[in-house]
């Protein structure tokens, strides 16, 4: 697809001095002052407005997702096995279309400014591929714009159902670009089996991993043990992340503390949602302990749960908020997670606002980063791929 | 004033079957099928949209807002009382204005559709009354269309600065309609004497309490205990709210259970912004156990705090996130609280989608209330004691 280059004029680059970016080829190539434009291209006035990086998206359902459907009434029960069976029974009836529901909330992630994404899609033994080929096809269909990366995420458990782990080898030989796992104590129930399957999957396809941790409190901790052990054990160091992790923030802080500095000796990182009704990872403190810590949506309107929106600031404010960070240094923080951190904990390639890194960018009218999270100023105008892709929260491309 | 005759067409109220309502001087007349537009009068179309009663915001501190202007850089220390010196500091730097600010913040609640507030106004020997007269201004410049209660209340502490007592009197005197309170071990560090000063003011003068206690735990349960004796020997059953109580989210069900009997008991409310980052009261459990539970923001965008914003749909969220409500039933009861407990809580007549309520009304893109909660959809058309005071959020009056 051909790019055409690009002028920038005006911005302020993560609050910084105003400045013009030029884009060639994709890529941006030059930031400073007053840069001239090459022939043919008509500068874009940014009119001193914040610029920010591509927003990422490190963990989202988008298979799962009814967005733009009609509004799905819940009457779910409240344990966690519920929402599993309720899903199945809901798919079963529905014929739910993951790939038309994933391009849909794709879409408007970009709209939104989210340049990468990082989506589970499940594999079961009812559904099989259908939702990790349904992502394909939106990964595919995205693929000029927007990077998405896969977990091949095995959501009713890997040993429950007899098949998953196979369905799962296959899942990465399709294209998934990560495996992901689930609670091997509380779902499947005999964790050191759980692991070592998913761990020899993992090493087999050479792939990074990221695991569905929600157990809570000791038993939590107890998993956590176990992955760290097998990170190790498998020479996956820098390549396991944990989604969730819901008991860093019950346990105290020595036993806490002693997994975290062993994480941050592997390479593990820490993927949350901060989820304002559960227990959450110290953000701070996971940081200074030398821990990444991204930020994701986790499902946006499903049969889970209603709540969300294809919004990285957004998210990044209920970041904020959850930990409690008014300073506008702490907030940065929050933006951190769903900027550079993400790009890090995933590993998305060419990130950032430097010369040489892809031309994924947002503007917005704000002050600065606080404000921008705190306020979520629509999107003036993101740049995805260096491709301009959407303009006040409309669609371009 | 003169209040035009409207009839609006074709809405859902509170997601109901469709029907038309009537307004007459201000008051809703009738509400039915097919009902005949009075002579002169230019029918409304709901085009079959949610029907809202007017959003009620039961605590927020209108006096202290920076709302539109220039970003505040949030450097302030983390304890209450760093914030509330900086707080100090910032007021003598700057004159803040709680007339204008008050004012533009409280014509923004009513352009998202908050038709009734309880505002919280500073009183201390440094600004005295001067956001009580501030806010005072901006209840009767909005009085036309939206209802505003002031809460005068102790930033500073009741008895840590001395004539602070004579000020709440005072403020009383020229026009607030509630007393206000604060922490009366924290921040008074003499909680008989502080409360008993508090109450004989409330009693004198035939005025509602409204005591914020951020006191976490047993010291938390203490206070309440001791507010709960005095509002029974002071005959205010019925007339005391406690904000936030955060301590019945860290107690122990029993000693919270009984508490919690006691102020059904009595008459004795809650009002909660929903902390993320705090414990809080457990929102279904006190509902259960009889106690009323509004909604609130708390300060939106000040030196205290960079995060709210004049929109109780997304307060509605914010509860909803909180308490973990999912399913569409319980999401109800989140909107209750920024509806008619609200309401109930802060006693504003006349609410409500009956004949002979004030004609206070939201109408909203929305499938169904947990649909306008978790999307908190543009407010298409407010009308506000029977005037259409905004449209898709541009003030109309
Ligand atoms: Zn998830
Ligand atoms: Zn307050």
């Amino acid at each position: 697809m051909n790019t055409p280059d690009l002028l920038l004029q005006n911005v302020r680059p993560m609050g910084e001095a105003i400045c013009d970016v030029l884009i060639e080829q994709g890529r941006i190539t030059r930031i400073g002052r007053a840069l001239a434009a090459p022939p043919g291209v008509q500068p874009i006035d940014g009119q001193d407005q914040l610029l920010l990086p591509g927003l990422v998206e490190s963990h989202t359902h988008l298979d799962k997702t009814l967005w733009n459907l009609d509004w799905y009434r819940n009457e779910v029960g409240n344990q966690l096995i519920d929402r599993i069976e309720n899903e199945r029974a809901y798919r079963a009836q529905t014929g739910h279309d993951s790939a038309a529901q994933s391009l849909a909330l794709a879409r408007e992630f970009l709209a939104q400014g989210t340049t990468r994404i990082r989506s589970h899609a499940d594999v079961d033994t009812e559904i099989g591929l259908r939702h990790v080929e349904g992502v394909l096809q939106t990964r595919e269909a995205m693929a000029p714009w927007q990077e998405i990366q896969i977990v091949a995420f095995p959501q009713s458990g890997l040993l429950q159902r007899p098949g998953t782990a196979q369905l799962l080898d296959e899942a990465l030989a399709l294209g998934a670009d990560v495996l992901g796992g689930l609670d091997p104590c509380a779902i499947d129930e005999d964790p050191v089996r759980s692991l070592d399957v998913l761990f020899e999957i993992a090493e087999r396809h050479d792939k990074p991993l990221d695991i569905h941790l929600h157990e809570a409190g000791d038993m939590g901790a107890f998993s956590l043990k176990l992955i760290l052990d097998r990170t190790e054990a498998h020479g996956l160091q820098g390549r396991v992340a944990i989604s969730h992790g819901f008991c860093l923030g019950d346990l105290a802080p020595p036993a806490r503390d002693a997994l975290l500095a062993r994480m941050a000796r592997l390479g593990v990182t820490l993927i949350t949602s901060a989820s304002p009704s559960r227990s959450v990872p110290p953000l701070l403190t996971c940081v200074a302990a030398g821990v990444r810590v991204a930020g994701g949506n986790d499902g946006i309107r499903d049969t889970w749960s209603p709540y969300g929106r294809p919004d990285m600031l957004e998210r990044a404010m209920f970041i904020g908020m959850r930990y409690n960070l008014r300073r506008d240094d702490e907030i940065a923080q929050a933006l951190h997670c769903v900027t550079r951190a993400g790009a890090e904990v995933c590993g998305f390639a060419g990130y950032g606002l430097a010369p040489g890194c892809r031309a994924d960018l947002v503007l917005v009218p704000a002050q600065g980063i606080a404000h921008a999270v705190c306020a979520r100023p629509p999107r003036s105008l993101v740049i995805a791929n260096g491709h301009v892709a959407a303009r006040d929260g409309q669609w371009m491309l």
